[in-house]
C-alpha cells in the first residue's frame, strides 16, 4: 500500500520499519527531520510536511498526546489537505475527548479514522509484536489490516466507535500502574517486616503473578533500576490523568486511579519525573520510612 | 513419618489426603468428627481431642483464624500435652501478632515452629501443587519437607522468623484484591464508555496480564459468578485486614489495601459478605450508576 | 467611580446593587439582558456589550468559569478594547492556570488585573457583606478598594501574584468540601449505630464545630435539604477539579481533594448533579446501605 | 454525694479537684500514687484499690483506653466487689465493642452504667467547662448529673444505649483529624503557590471556620508548634482506629478515616508518635517536596 507515518519516536521507529519490511511504500515525518533521514536507509521516504504523508492509502500516526497530535495535524491545515478518502490509524493514547473531536472532524472531511492504540514497549514495537487495540469503521480497519499485521502480533477489534479502543488502552495502562502500586505496597510492608523485596517478589511473580507486567516492573522494583526509565513517570501520571478524565466523562469514580494519580506527583515532588513509572515504589517505601 | 494433621476444611482435607497417599501416618482432628471420618477410608486415623494428633514427630494445622488455632491448641491446653520435639506446621493465614506469641509458645515448651502459609485453592490442594511459603528454623522445616513435598509443587523458603512466612502470605492475598479491585474499576469504565467487560478483560487476560490470577477472578467478575464463592469476601476482608495490622506494626501506610477494606465493607453493607471476595468489582460499578 | 460590572447571576447582582448604591456610577452586562434591565431601576446602566462597561475607571467579573470568562472578555476581542488604565478586578473563581494568562493579557494591554474572589453565597452578596480575597498590584487595589468596601465585610489581602487570591478561595472551598465529607462520614457512622443524624450533628455545630460551615450544610444534611441547591453539586466538583489541578501545577498531592472528586462523581452517576454539593452526604449513607 | 474517681491523668485530675469543690466526698484512685496525694490537699480521700473508690453511690473513670480500664477495673476483680446499686460514669473514649461488653458486665452484677464521654482538653477539665456525651438509663444519668454538672458546661443526652455516646465521640475526635488533615493538604497547597501557612489559615479561621477546632489546631499548624503535644499524634491514630472498628462493627465505610489513618502511620514512620497530632500537616507538606 501508498501509506505516511506520522511520529518517529521510539514506538514510531520500529513500526515504519516494519511497515518498510512488509513491503509498502512509506512516506515518513517527524518534527525533528533525523529519524525520518534514519529511516531512508531501509526504505522509507522522508517528507518535509505532515500533509505529504496523507496523500496515500493511509496515514498511521503515533505523537506524544493530544496537544502534537493536535498541533500536527491541525493547527498546520494538514488535515485540510489529506487525499480523499484516506484513512488514518491513529496509534497513540489520546484522551477520550480529544478521539471524539479528533474522529467527527476527519468525517467532516470524508476521511476515514481507525483508532488503534497498542500494547507493548519500544523492543516489542521493533519486533512487530505489538498488541494492537482497533476501533472505528470496520471496513476501514479491514482496509489497514495488512499494515495492522506488519507491526503487530495481534488485532483486538473493539468495536465501532473509536473512542473505545483508546479507553481499552487507558484502562490498561491504568491497570498496569495499579500493579505496580500493589507491588510497591507489597514489598513496603515486606521490608518493614524484614523481608527483602527480591524475596518477596520473587515468590509472587512465579506463582500467582506470573504475568509479564509483574515480572517487568518486579524486576525493576527489585533492582531500584528506575534510571533509564523505559517509561517515564511523567507518561504515567499522564495516562491516569486520561483514565480520570475518561471516568468523570462517564462519571465512573476510580478511587485507585486517584490514589495512583497523588503517588505519581509525589514521586514528582521527590524528585523522580524522569525516572521509570515503576518508582512508584519508591512513595510508597518513603512513606514507610524506609528510604 | 508419624504426624497429625489439624483442620480438615476446604483445603486440609485435600492436605490431608495427599499426606496419607505420601505414604505417612497420618493422626486427623477436626471439631466437627465428620470430615475426618471421611478420611478414614483413604488410611488417617482419626482422633477425638487436638493433643491427640500431637504425639508423633509433627503436627500440621491449618484452620481459619488467629482465634480458632488459639481455641483448638491454647484454650484447651493442648500445646502443653504435646510429643518432646513435635514440629508444629502452621499453614493458616494467621495474624504477624498472633505468630509471634505462638511461635513462643513452642519454642517455651521444647517444640518446634514452622509457618507454612499456602498460595492455591482447594482444587490446588487436592492436586498436592501448592506453593508453600516457609519459614522458622532451618532443621525444623529440613525435617518436614517430605511433608511439605506431599503438599506442594515448590517450597518457597523464607528466613528464619516464622512471622516472614506470614507476612508474604498476607502480601499476595492483598495483591490479588488489588488486582479485583483494579479489574473491577477498568470495567467500570469500559462499561462507562460502551464497552462489555468480557471485550475489554480479554485483551488483559490475554496480553499483558495474562497470569492466573487475572484470568480466574476476571472470568468470575465478566460471568458476574459470585455464588457460590471460591474465596468469601469476608475472608477477604479478613486477610486485608491482616495485611494493614501487619502496616500498623510497622508503621507501613498501605493506602491501596484502606481502598480494599472501605470497598468490602461497602460490599457486606450491600448483601455481598458470602459471595466470592471478586465481587469487589460490584461495588466499583455501583459507584458508577452501572447496577 | 465610573465602573462596569460583568456577569448579573445570583452573586453579580447583589454587588452590583451595592456599588451603585455606594455612589458610584455602574454600567452592567450580562449574557442575558433581563438582569441587567431589572437593576436599572435601581440606577444600574444596562450596556450592550462587554466592552461598553470597560470604559471607566474599573471593570468588575464574576463569571462561572474559565471558559465564560474567556468567552466574554477574549474571544469577542472585548480585551482589546478596553479603556487605558482600566483596571480589572477578577471576582470569580478561576483556574490558576487561566488567572496566569489572563493577567498576562491585561499586562499586556497596559491593563491593570486585581484578582478578588469571594467568601460568601448570595445571601451574603446581597447583603454587602462578602469576604474579598485580595491579590494583585497593591496600587491597583489601592484604587479599587471604595468598591470592595462596597461590597464586603473585609477585604484580605494576599499579596502581589494574583494567582494568590484564586489560589486561597479554591483552598477555602475545597476545605469546606472537606468539611461536608467529615460530616456525611461521621453521620453514617452514628446512623449505623442508630445516632438520628441530628443528635450528632446537634452536639457538634454546638461544641467543637461552633462555625457557619458546619452549622449550615450540617443542617442541609440533617433536614435532607439538597434541592434547591445553594452551591450545586457540579460547582463543588468544578472547584475541587480546580484545587486538583493547582495542587498538579505545584505537585501537591491532595489525597482528600481525590476522595472528594471521587464522591461528587458517585453522586452525578446516582442523579444528584443538580442538588446541593451537601448531598455528598447521601453518598458516605448509601456507602453503608443507609438509603 | 459519696463517689470515687479513678484515673488521675491531665483530664482527671481537674474533673476531681472540681467534684471535690462542688462539695462531694470523692474517694480517688490512680495506678501511681502521686495524683490521688496531691489531690488530698484539696479535700480528696486517696485510696489504695480501686474496688475502695466503688463504694459510694457512683464512681467515674477515665483511663486511657480499653486495655487500661480492663485492667483496672476487671483482671483485678474490682467490679465484683462494688457497692450495690452503685452508678460507673465511664467517660474514657472506649471501643464500642468494648462498651458493650462492659455495660453487659455492670448489668450483670446490678449496677448502673452511664458511658459520659467528653469534649474538651486539660484546661477545659480544669475550668470545669467539658461538654459531656452521656448515654444510658435515664434515671442513672439523672442519679448523677450534679456530678455531670460540677464538670461541665453541658451535658448532651444521647439516648439509653451507653455505645452511642462513645459512637458520637469517637465520631468528633474523626472530624476533628479531618480537619487537621484539611488545613495540612489545604497550607500544602497554597504554600506550593507561594502562600504563608498562616496567610491562608488567617483568612480561613477568621471566615468560614470561625470555630475552635480550627483556630486551635490552624495556629499550631502554622507556628509548627507540634511539641509539647496537646493530644499525641498516637492517640489521634488510636481514635481513628476506634472510628474505623465502629465503622466496621456496622459496615459503614469511612474512606475520609481509612486516609487519616495511613497518614498517622506515615508521620509515625517520620519520628512524630509523640507530637501533637497536628503534625498530620507535616505529612501533606512531606508528600508535596515541602519540608
Amino acid at each position: 500500500m501508498d501509506i505516511g507515518f506520522v511520529g518517529l519516536g521510539g514506538m514510531g521507529r520500529g513500526m515504519a520499519a516494519n511497515l518498510v519490511k512488509a513491503g509498502h511504500r512509506v512516506r515518513v515525518w517527524n518534527r525533528s527531520p533525523g529519524p525520518a533521514e534514519a529511516l531512508r536507509a531501509e526504505g522509507a521516504e522522508p517528507v518535509s510536511r505532515p500533509e505529504d504523508a496523507m496523500q496515500g492509502e493511509a496515514v498511521l500516526s503515533i505523537l506524544a498526546d493530544d496537544t502534537a497530535t493536535r498541533a500536527v495535524f491541525l493547527d498546520g491545515g494538514a488535515l485540510d489537505r489529506a487525499a480523499k478518502g484516506l484513512v488514518h490509524v491513529s496509534m497513540g493514547t489520546l484522551s477520550t475527548a480529544f478521539v471524539q473531536e479528533f474522529a467527527a472532524l476527519h468525517r467532516d472531511r470524508g476521511l476515514g479514522y481507525v483508532a488503534a492504540p497498542v500494547f507493548g514497549r519500544t523492543d516489542v514495537a521493533a519486533a512487530g509484536k505489538l498488541n494492537i487495540l482497533a476501533a472505528g469503521d470496520p471496513a476501514a480497519i479491514d482496509r489497514v489490516q495488512p499494515l495492522l499485521d506488519a507491526m503487530g502480533q495481534k488485532t483486538w477489534r473493539l468495536g465501532d466507535d473509536p473512542v473505545r479502543a483508546n479507553v481499552v488502552k487507558i484502562a490498561g495502562n491504568f491497570m498496569i500502574a495499579a500493579a505496580i502500586e500493589a507491588m510497591g505496597e507489597a514489598v513496603a510492608l515486606g521490608r518493614g517486616h524484614g523481608i527483602p523485596a527480591g524475596d518477596l517478589l520473587e515468590v509472587m511473580t512465579n506463582t500467582l503473578f506470573a504475568a509479564p507486567v509483574y515480572k517487568g516492573y518486579g524486576g525493576i522494583i527489585v533492582e531500584e533500576r528506575y534510571d533509564p526509565a523505559a517509561f517515564k513517570l511523567t507518561l504515567g501520571l499522564k495516562d491516569v490523568r486520561l483514565a480520570l478524565a475518561a471516568g468523570e466523562a462517564a462519571h465512573v469514580p476510580l478511587p485507585l486511579a486517584s490514589l495512583l494519580r497523588d503517588g505519581f506527583l509525589e514521586a514528582i515532588a521527590h524528585g523522580d519525573a524522569d525516572r521509570d513509572w515503576a518508582a512508584l515504589a519508591k512513595v510508597a517505601a518513603r512513606r514507610a520510612g524506609l528510604e
